[in-house]
């Protein structure tokens, strides 16, 4: 058992596998069910990281593929890691890579050393090993490092899917072995896609490695929403109780619920400030798209019951007024409205959970939740 | 004398024409010298409302032209006007679309009614009269009403110039009884170029008019930085004393205190955040354009001086990285720094009127403010 991230489990709802953890990192405490917000290169999109931290977020996801790029493992080396140098006192974790591997794999020579990927910067060169992950994570030093992962397509053959979660695991065994003595906290991820004998194959094996948590990854890359969710809960299982399980790459608030209720904790995505930048709000009676000429004269704010700084001055007339002015505080205002939202709504699961009230919630909120995906008029 | 914007002249310089005022608006008091950021379609680039009044700005300058065609005239009956449509609470300024006249004068035809427009967004034509300017102006609801003027380029030839003032004060005295009872202030514009004769002759004609104060139109529109400091000198002094002065759309840190020290009160640019969106910094020691490799490494921040919430927490190095990895973020870290320069000159500048240290400012800052027009390497 790791001692790198000390954890409790606080609660289990006895309706569903939902649980609420406390965990330790090098930076606090961080309380589950928990949304990451994505802080690519340092930053988060549109919002100063002080407003992420009034709201109450107490992990920022960065990419280790990014950052050693731009601005690279030596500014990390020189200015202590990637807290001082963005100034954010709570934790970080950082992917590895693996998507990256995913994401450009067009682009990106796969061998079983590792990933070759070309700088968009200058075109250099570039081989991410396991074990050079690891180098650049610890320079970065996130509180969570994540291991290099042969991430592929869930909807991908049988005898692929194997290969990648065999190599998977090879590449995790490195990748723990090149931690070292590092305080960081590492997590092992289980691909295997929708394939339930694979999943319980590659959960296996990296659940063999003592790591301080465990991911689901190799979802959210082409899967249905409704195959996705069973994997969730078929592999949820596989993985320890008393350590953080980690769905990477997720998603929207209905896929939070979902995910939650399957046993799984941690959560990142890109929604809540990409749909800032093109207009688009989360609200408790579904999406608000801005750019529509039905907010005109309305003179309601986005969500009367969203406590954020947007909400508590704006109308929605007024707002669709900037969208339609390509003002470019829009994407600022709105994301500060989403990240209320996404953090109210694990705060609200948290809370529930806590007080064995986790059912009661879901049958309020999910058909408002599954809402959000869709758009009304007003 | 008009009463809508009662007036103090709290001190008067003897080494130079600088002095400080106090008036009042509809909304609050207004101290002078004074910059006025640019809200043009009711919202600053990039920075929150609440910011700049936390950083003390009393006015902002909002754009008659581009208020008209969108939201609308309609919008602000509504809702009552662009505070409660923005949510701000201390003053506005509205520009009353004589700067398009000239800016858009290519295609626009302009008679002695007024200056014709097409819409950016739909091709209608705009007929913009002063009374439609002024109607409009009521509707938005500003503290201070701009009248509508003809501006040409300062180096224009003397019979366009005579013309356009000429038609400027035809304009004004329509303008004038356009206001009809309206409780906000209005403000005339002396044209006539960089000539002395013409501004005599400008200046009389509008002054004789009560207006609540009076700007310099047709400056910073082409003419060389001498001549536009000669004329500000000149064409001061030929407005009331007990009246604000503004100089209309500038300008640089220098071009602020020279304008103070030759006896203006107002003024109003885009620089800090149009600065700010190209990866550009004042600096008390000059400008840093964070797009150079040679603020990469550097640990200092912005300013050292800067009480801004930027330069308490973030390196040039961090900065640059952002500017570099073009981070969407970086205009709002950025305007916030500049604002804050913008409105620490001017409060200094005041602080200085006021307790008689005017020339010691001066002569500590004209060489360092010059310098902010100039790039330094590091």
């Amino acid at each position: 058992m790791s001692t790198r991230l000390p954890c409790t489990v606080e609660a289990r709802d006895t309706w569903s596998r939902a649980r609420a953890l406390t965990f330790q990192t090098l930076h606090g405490s961080v309380e589950t069910p928990i949304f990451m917000p994505v802080a690519t290169q340092a930053a988060l999109r549109h919002v100063d990281l002080s407003v992420a931290s009034e709201l109450g977020y107490q992990v920022l996801l960065a990419n280790t593929y990014h950052l050693m790029i731009r601005p690279g493992i030596e500014r990390f080396r020189a200015t202590g890691g990637i807290h001082p140098f963005m100034r954010w006192g709570h934790s970080v974790l950082t992917d590895s890579g693996g998507y990256q591997v995913f994401s450009l794999s067009k682009q990106t020579k796969i061998s079983e050393d590792g990933a070759l990927f070309r700088s968009y910067t200058d075109g250099t060169k570039i081989m991410l090993t396991p074990e050079r992950s690891i180098e650049v994570q610890r320079a970065i030093g996130s509180d969570i490092m994540m291991v290099l992962d042969h991430c592929i397509s869930s909807t991908s053959d049988t005898q692929a899917l194997r290969h990648a979660l065999e190599r998977t695991t090879r590449w995790a065994k490195r990748s723990f072995d090149a931690r070292g003595n590092s305080p960081q906290s590492l997590f092992g991820i289980v691909q295997g896609g929708c394939d339930e004998q694979l999943r319980i194959e590659s959960a296996r094996q990296i659940t063999d490695i003592p790591f301080d948590g465990f991911a689901l990854g190799g979802l959210a890359v082409g899967e249905a929403k409704q195959l996705r969710d069973d994997t969730i809960e078929f592999a949820a299982q596989l993985l320890p109780e008393d350590r953080p399980r980690y769905v990477m790459g997720i998603g929207t608030p209905i896929d939070l619920l979902e995910a939650v209720r399957r046993g799984t904790d941690m959560f990142d995505c890109i929604l809540p400030t990409a749909l800032a930048t093109q207009g688009v709000a989360y609200t408790s009676l579904g999406k608000v798209d801005l750019r529509r000429g039905v907010y005109r004269a309305v003179e309601q704010p986005l969500d009367a019951q969203c406590p954020c700084a947007t909400c508590a001055r704006f109308t929605r007339d007024y707002l669709h007024h900037l969208v339609k002015a390509r003002e470019s505080i829009v994407p600022q205002y709105l994301s500060v409205h989403n990240l209320t939202f996404y953090r109210s709504l694990m705060r609200r699961m948290r809370e529930a959970i806590l007080h064995g009230r986790f059912r009661e919630l879901y049958e309020n909120e999910a058909l408002r939740l599954m809402a959000t995906d869709l758009e009304f008029p007003t």
